[in-house]
């Protein structure tokens, strides 16, 4: 193991979200916000006096496999350590355990919260926090390939990175995939936050708030109302926001290079069309008693709340916790599925629910012709059978660390609703669930031993379980003491 | 397709059904209840007068692999059918779904029950719904290999059938492993009831019932009260007996073998005990306050519980549904694991879970080295990749099934916790699940679309989803059409 590189990418990282936390140690000096500003410019210190040395002191090196995996999941959980210290710091957050949950959730653009008075939260932070998301969704390492010289093969971190089944570079150049991608997320957050600008209720402040949370579908509030309180056009405009963010960027690309037809062909983009109409049709109909038969009313609704929990994002304008049966299945199943691969949205992703089921199909008749050398197809190509398998095993762990992490929730005594969701929307990085951890709900009663759990669910989500897992794998820790590193077994 | 192989097979298993009928004919006539008699009778004859012909006129065929699966799905939907006549005929069950649903329940030894008063039910009628679960405990067509005469390569159908993720005949001979699965059934169910026959509450008549029910782990009473109004002896015992039914009886064989050393060393019974063990302390200690203290009671509730749902048998003693989550939580997990494979019990099995963390493992380790070819192991020898492969689609297929079955019972609006356990107690053909359909409820109360959704998921679990799913293949419908039918693709 390279150890070096591993220390040398971290550095670099961590001294990126320093610098990123410039603008809310400005908001901080703006406001007059005391505790906050000491907060802020101390990590930024910090982090500078640790971290600069060992990034200089370290010469490049490029990145192997085992290295990638095991730097996004470091990276990933000390960049929450960090994120999580101004509030601990300012004394926002004082217990510890509840300002890192608040971080990872944001990172991870779950959305998940302990805070039960977001009104009286500092502005620099509730910005700081909105902003994770914004880093998150696109991933942070992304974004340092985007910025960074070339590093030798540093697809492997883009790969560990990157939500989906299978990571493809947008252009041969990992730097140049990594920033159009960025340029396409600026340009849509842009967007969005000048649609929402000019309503009334809304202002640039919360505007920007939540055009950064909804491009990393995340879903942090910046008032206690969220979402409930704004006019049904800022409603509109954010579930049409959320879908789109869901989507995966590389239709944007091909959109921009005007493969219009390649781009309306895209059998992923298809499909998560398809269950995002029949999701809203079903949720209309069933919840439209609730609105006295006011169907435009329950059509918002309904759309809203299937938009940010196929998104992952986890506004809400709907106490969806009340809603009948069959509209509360219709979002549990949904949170399962999540975004499309290379959005910024959780879940298990729309192309692997469309490689397994087309996975199952193609194993029954296998079961007929055992010497059927068949595939499965995407997009008119083959998939490769090691991405099948992976899918395979990816739900295989999926399902797995869900059954454990309800285990260990369960010992909190909480409802089988607040338990078996607040799993499934934080491995899912959903952030709402149902009953206590609804949309009206919080985890801040949860205990630590819980919030521990779901923090490493969020991660585990958000990279896709493979990267976390690696820092579990025996052999990587083995091999921390036996050297040389390269023994290959 | 070689339908005439099709019909014969399923003409002389719906004939041996018809004769197993005979002891609940005799019970009638005993006791004198009049319509059962009439409706026994009646199937009798009217499937005899059906079969008979079709059987004998059509000549032996050797059945394929594509036979294999549709011969056994098809079979059990029929055997289904005619074994929920005579509750209809008879009156005793007068709604057609419901009496259909309580019969396959009975033969994929769900013991899901749509019965509310239970002591009103003719006798033979009890006898009847018992004994379905004894009949569909080892296999129906199981039971038809080991008397029927060789039939070319009928190994097809011993896999289509039997439980677990790879089936190997206990000696070369299908026909003479049949028998010997049969034997090993038979004794151990005549010590259970030889057990259970001496306790003054009990009488032969519920001793017999109990111990049929719980050698196909089933779970239908033959009274309201069910176990829970048993003798702690007789809990014990049958706690012992769900415990031993969801062992893989190739272990008993082993064990009459006298090859103890290989017995002990099998890795699904070391997983199995260990999964058993820990369940049946941590629930203990998780119910003791609800038990005032008292050791021993609350490891008996706990042990009775954990015992009745790994076995997917379906009996309660408690009603868990009112446990602590912690409990509750560990006994829904462990719906979805359930016994062992070869064994009556149901769930997904064992040695699946086993090959499944394996297999995650491997592919983590295969991630870091592309070209490492090693593989899945068990009990030292390594299970074949098309075995693993398997694994994970049945997963795959599993978690599908059970959203989409989900998504439809949630239509009738019942809690959340009702939606979710129903489905899961039922594809993992456990019974009981938790609120409205728990322990001390029922399945009455459901829509006639959630009975029949149930009731294919039912099939589905029992047939470990495959065989039900060729029925779906439209591949196996288009040949219908298109003669020749060998004509491969």
């Amino acid at each position: 193991m390279n150890y070096r590189a591993i220390f040398r990418f971290i550095a670099l990282t961590l001294l990126i979200v320093a610098g990123l936390m410039i603008p809310a140690l400005a908001i901080s000096v703006i406001r007059h916000e005391t505790a906050s500003l000491h907060a802020f410019s101390g990590v930024i210190v910090g982090v500078g006096a640790v971290c600069l040395p060992v990034y200089l002191k370290t010469p490049p090196k490029s990145i192997r496999a085992r290295e990638g995996y095991i730097t996004v999941a470091l990276a990933w959980i000390l960049v929450s350590l960090v994120g999580c210290l101004p509030f601990f710091i300012s004394g926002a957050i004082p217990n510890f355990m509840d300002a890192f949950f608040e971080s990872i959730s944001g990172f991870t653009t779950t959305g998940a919260s302990i805070l039960v008075n977001i009104n009286v939260m500092p502005k620099s932070l509730l910005y700081w926090r909105s902003f994770t998301h914004w880093i998150g969704g696109m991933g942070v390492l992304v974004f340092l390939l985007a910025l960074a010289p070339s590093t030798g093969d540093s697809m492997f971190l883009m790969r560990a990175e990157s939500p989906g089944p299978q990571v493809s570079k947008l252009v041969p150049k990992t730097r140049q995939s990594a920033r159009i991608l960025y340029i396409i997320y600026i340009g849509l957050t842009v967007l969005e936050f000048l649609l929402l600008w000019p309503d009334e209720k809304v202002g640039a402040f919360t505007a920007l708030n939540i055009a950064i949370s909804t491009a990393g579908t995340g879903g942090f509030a910046v008032n206690n109302a969220g979402l409930a309180g704004c006019s049904p056009y800022v409603q509109w405009v954010v579930t049409v926001f959320m879908l789109l963010f869901a989507v995966n960027f590389g239709i944007y690309y091909l959109m921009i290079m005007r493969s219009f037809r390649r781009a309306s062909r895209n059998e992923e983009l298809r499909l998560y069309a398809g269950i995002v109409l029949f999701a809203v049709i079903t949720v209309t109909i069933s919840v439209l008693p609730r609105y006295r038969g006011e169907f435009w009313t329950a059509l918002r609704h309904a759309s809203f709340q299937t938009a940010t929990v196929i998104s992952t994002t986890g506004f809400a304008t709907a106490d969806f916790n009340t809603w009948p049966t069959y509209a509360k299945i219709v979002l549990f199943l949904l949170m399962f599925i999540g975004g499309c691969a290379g959005s910024t949205g959780g879940g298990s992703k729309v192309s692997r629910v469309l490689i397994l089921f087309r996975s199952v199909k193609l194993s029954l008749r296998k079961l007929l012709h055992p010497n059927n050398v068949s595939k499965v197809h995407m997009d008119g190509e083959a998939v490769p059978e090691n991405t099948v398998a992976f899918v395979h095993v990816f739900y295989g762990a999926y399902f797995v660390i869900l059954g454990i992490s309800v285990l260990l929730v369960s010992l909190d005594g909480f409802s089988l609703e607040t338990t078996l969701s607040s799993v499934v929307a934080c491995l899912n990085n959903v952030g709402p669930g149902f009953d206590s951890v609804g949309p009206m709900g919080n985890y801040h009663h949860l205990s630590a031993l819980s919030k521990a759990v779901l923090s490493l669910d969020m991660l585990l989500g958000r990279l896709e379980i493979f990267p976390v897992l690696m820092l579990l794998l025996p052999e990587n820790w083995r091999r921390m003491h036996a050297l040389p590193s390269a023994k290959a077994k």
